[in-house]
């Protein structure tokens, strides 16, 4: 099945089937990866506590952990979840936010990466760069803007960790090990809200929630989030800024159908 | 005093006194929580530290305890509060979402309900069943389709309780043990967003921070939502969708008068 | 240089620097937080964990405290991420949400300014009388109607702590402990949204990572909220509330131009 069939595939089986993608994440953007996860036709449940959450992911279809406002409570609950969705074969989807930027946070992701080996990694150029061991300046959350060799870093760090990287920039990059997909949907404006790539990395979840293909899953979440910022976007007129943005954001992936995200979507393979 | 009455009065009395509401809370719509009690007329106040919930209550017309992220830490934090609020006569408002999913849910709903005998429970069909003692499947936080039987339900599980128990669906059920209501407003679309139901919970909150009359209180949270339901969702126009509903939402409950409350309630008892 | 060139200055170099700006806030706002700051050209990082705080806050250009909803755990953070702001001489700007409200919020404050010395604390009436002293009535994280000796306190207590206290308002009042500036941008629906307070700290914040003049800092920060509320609330239509107006104002502080803040503030000097 080409790419583009086998993203209509996925869209049409989330929004019938709404696969329960239970996140463990921070606090800073937890309502809009819910609102996105429902808006795509997913199910979110969000649980932390250690005591709930691996009987909670047993009801789910995919595992987000997101480690954007990571404490000692909700890493253990992450290893936890993590560990129960590997016995039961539930995808797990890792977003390592701010990863180089303090110990604790690359000690975390290089953990829950080594003891879960998690099916899909998501971050911007600086966040894999660290986790693949490259030398890199980081500040804050922020990415780098240097995007050249991202397609040779997602290749051979996918290949080493055995899961998909996804690479998330001006130009997306994703790589299961083998094959490279490029990605040129979006726009800059995505840069300027808090929690694009959170959600982006939601919805990418959602997608593993429907199929055990996770390298078209990845492809379909960002191409979904890239295309949601191009149509949010253009319906803004003077005056408008981030604020209307984000609710036009909601507003395209609520009304993207499997055909549009099939047809529309930018893809290329290196 | 009939209820379209009652319910003016009620509606008159939040814009007018501003009651402040004490929530323990969950951190996905904790935000869209503030803000709907803003919207009605409420004053909000979050607040879930062991050290302070018992002196922030004795400030509070009424405690919204809400189990959606729920951890050992605010467990123990509701329980000291509701002690409390019980003892100055403060109403509890429980929202026991996701019950039935996990033990620890399970275990907590059940332990607030005995400890502290909430004058009001709020929750969907498949929510309300399990405190009820009802088999069912549950599936995450979404509610079960089946609604037969909720009538009957409600009033036996509110007299048992001594309480006012409120099933919220297609059909919404009150009921305090002897009067059964239904209430037919509201639109799907609430079903698609992230804490339309918290909101709701919040919305009777703040009702009962004005009355004693919980069972009017209710009714008067559970169709405000519902109408500003319906009015938020016949703005939208092509391309929009959850993102500019969420908005108009609120906008909705900020626009709602006591007198448009009380007239276009879809109110009828069995 | 006068006060609106340096506000243009500021302005400018915040759009230029993109400061970063480590919060420890609440659960609440912080989602809003996150993306004022990104509306007015910062960067936000929100990081609570007492294993990095630390090292977070040493990329920072300035630490916003926010004490909405403490806990034990976030307290601890706040005084190790103060501290070692203070010896890399990074600004900590101090939001003593609910001040008085309980002991904990009071003890904690007065603590946090004790040990810190916060360059900026920014709060309403009754917070800022509570800390200087004064006898107040709380309720709640409620303002105080009167606002009379304003201008008193805050000068008297910037003087004593030899930092600016800014106190917000229907008209806000900004000392550094010589001069008082009254400032009278904003509008009432402000009040009406959970948030714009916290907000309000954020925005001081980032232009306190781009000067040394706190002062102006704070003035800026101030009059940028105060105008967007009002570009905000002018576009309003007939059943719109804070639902639209919470998404305008994002809108307006990201369309706002040095030029314009520099021009419309409404700036007056006692």
């Amino acid at each position: 099945m080409e790419i583009r069939e086998k993203i209509l595939a996925n869209l049409s089986a989330v929004k019938e089937k709404s696969p329960l993608i239970h996140h463990i994440t921070n606090y800073v953007t937890v309502n809009d990866c819910a609102n996105i996860v429902l808006a795509l036709g997913g199910s979110p449940v969000m649980a932390d506590d250690l005591e709930e959450v691996a009987e909670m992911v047993g009801f789910a279809s995919a595992l987000v952990l997101n480690i954007g406002t990571l404490n000692s409570r909700t890493i253990e609950s992450m290893l936890v979840a993590g560990l129960r969705a590997k016995e039961l074969g539930i995808p797990v989807i890792l977003d390592p936010v701010g990863v180089g930027a303090t110990k604790l946070r690359t000690n975390t992701a290089e953990k829950l990466i080594r003891e879960l080996k998690p099916e899909v990694v998501r971050g911007n150029m600086s966040e894999i760069m660290v986790l693949a061991g490259q030398n890199v300046a980081i500040k804050g959350v922020d990415s780098i803007a240097d995007e050249q060799g991202s397609s040779f870093i997602a290749k051979r760090f996918a290949s080493e960790l055995s899961c998909v990287i996804a690479i998330t920039g001006k130009t997306d990059v994703v790589s299961d090990g083998r094959q490279v997909c490029l990605l040129d949907n979006g726009h800059r404006i995505l840069a300027d809200v808090t929690g694009t790539g959170c959600m982006t990395t939601s919805l990418v979840g959602t997608f593993c929630g429907v199929t055990k293909d996770y390298f078209t899953a990845s492809i379909a979440g960002i191409i979904s989030m890239g295309m949601a910022g191009e149509i949010a976007q253009a319906t803004l007129r003077h005056g408008e800024g981030i604020g209307t943005f984000r609710a036009r954001l909601l507003d395209s992936i609520y009304n993207l159908t499997p055909e549009i995200l099939a047809r529309d979507g930018k893809i290329s393979y290196e």
